[in-house]
């Protein structure tokens, strides 16, 4: 495999049972997906309950690596996919699971696939943090997809299209890591905060969102990102000469 | 739906745990499949431990009808295929699930796909039944997929190849004529030039057509360019006051 295209990691955002880390563990597995990262698991781990349901998929379980935020655990992706089942009121890319594998195969750089929690599914704020999103073609009428099915489809998908993908288009360079990328919006928001942008309050968690979902929709190289915190900065510089 | 290629039987052959009836009714509506046949399941039919792992999923068990052999669940399909996870020494045709649905939606007459018991699969006898063999391609060095996942599987690439299941893609908002960016990257131009962003004077050709790059690739919208010149407006705002 070409090491420009490695295999996603596999993003389980507030798991609340282990058994279902387990499972999901074993449904990556079975397609050859090996990096599990969790995402504050709701019982901490290791989990006990995890180890049975992976049915000998332990390695998975044993290489899953924990953080506090999706922020942290996407911060060395250049490509970060949201499942969700239904869509939001979102405006990014909505991808079928082909089509999503179909990218990874082909643009270069690691990405990483966030799967929300058993009950509530990826949080608003979390799929703002994605370039695009993953939804399953599902029945209308009967949408149950439990943790562990998601996976299995998004990794059987990614197995299933990894021999058909004919990747090496030009070798762009892969967006920067969202690492990156949270370090100029970060830089913008303080700017905006000092220029009183953020009001009323009540909306500053929407307009944060939107500009987020702006600034998330180029996938600037690491390059274009440094050129954008240059623009930034002389414009704070401008006005620190003058205030 | 064509009434010439309706959807597959899914046929369980001598199931073991209600609960997996249960959460294999509930994989195959997830993907419109509605038809699901019994053979000899262990504990009888019905089973009280099938309702609650079906999440919902009741018409499907409700209407699932009981057989006492293979050969009589499957006495009016014209196609029927076994799924095996490893090839069996058998000489029939061995197709992957894609195959098996192209198949399904493209020959006239009912389909049936026999599903084996949890532990033991389908035996040598229930295969040579089958007109051909559908196996998942799989990870050979874990191969370890339970009845529900291997049944999802093959609904969901049944209800992927109809061609109905494309989602809906968000009607996303084309990017804005070319004039509105033009309109955004003077006002940030001025505003650069104004810090003084712009120098030594032979770089700024070059620096221009840089900064004008990462501000094309996006393909903002209409609405995304306004967000944007509200935020130079606000970082400009700004230094007034203070100037």
């Amino acid at each position: 495999m070409n090491s420009s295209f490695p295999p996603p990691a596999i993003v389980l955002v507030r798991p609340q049972l282990g058994e279902n880390i387990g499972t999901a563990a074993r449904a990556m597995l079975n397609f050859g997906l090996t990096e599990m990262r969790l995402v504050a698991p709701r019982d901490g781990w290791p989990n006990p309950a995890a180890g049975p349901a992976a049915s000998g998929a332990d390695a998975v379980l044993d290489g899953a690596r924990v953080f506090d935020t999706v922020a942290e655990a996407t911060a060395d992706c250049a490509h970060v996919y949201a499942t969700t089942v239904r869509k939001r009121g979102v405006t990014k890319p909505v991808l079928t699971p082909e089509q999503a594998s179909a990218a990874i195969h082909t643009e270069v750089g690691k990405s990483a696939i966030l799967f929300g929690a058993e009950r509530s599914g990826l949080a608003t704020d979390d799929v703002a943090l994605a370039r695009s999103i993953v939804t399953v073609p599902i029945n209308p009428d009967f949408s149950s997809l439990n943790l562990a099915q998601a996976v299995i489809l998004i990794a059987y998908e990614w197995s299933r299209t990894r021999g058909l993908a004919s990747p090496t288009e030009t070798e762009l360079d892969p967006p920067a890591p969202q690492a990156e990328l949270e370090g100029m919006i970060a830089q913008l928001d303080a700017m905006l905060e000092a220029a009183g942008y953020f009001r009323p309050p009540e909306r500053i968690p929407a307009t944060k969102r939107a500009l987020r979902g702006v600034l998330t929709k180029p996938g600037w190289t690491s390059q274009e990102v440094r050129t954008l915190r240059g623009v930034l900065s002389a414009l704070k510089g401008r006005k620190r000469q003058r205030g």
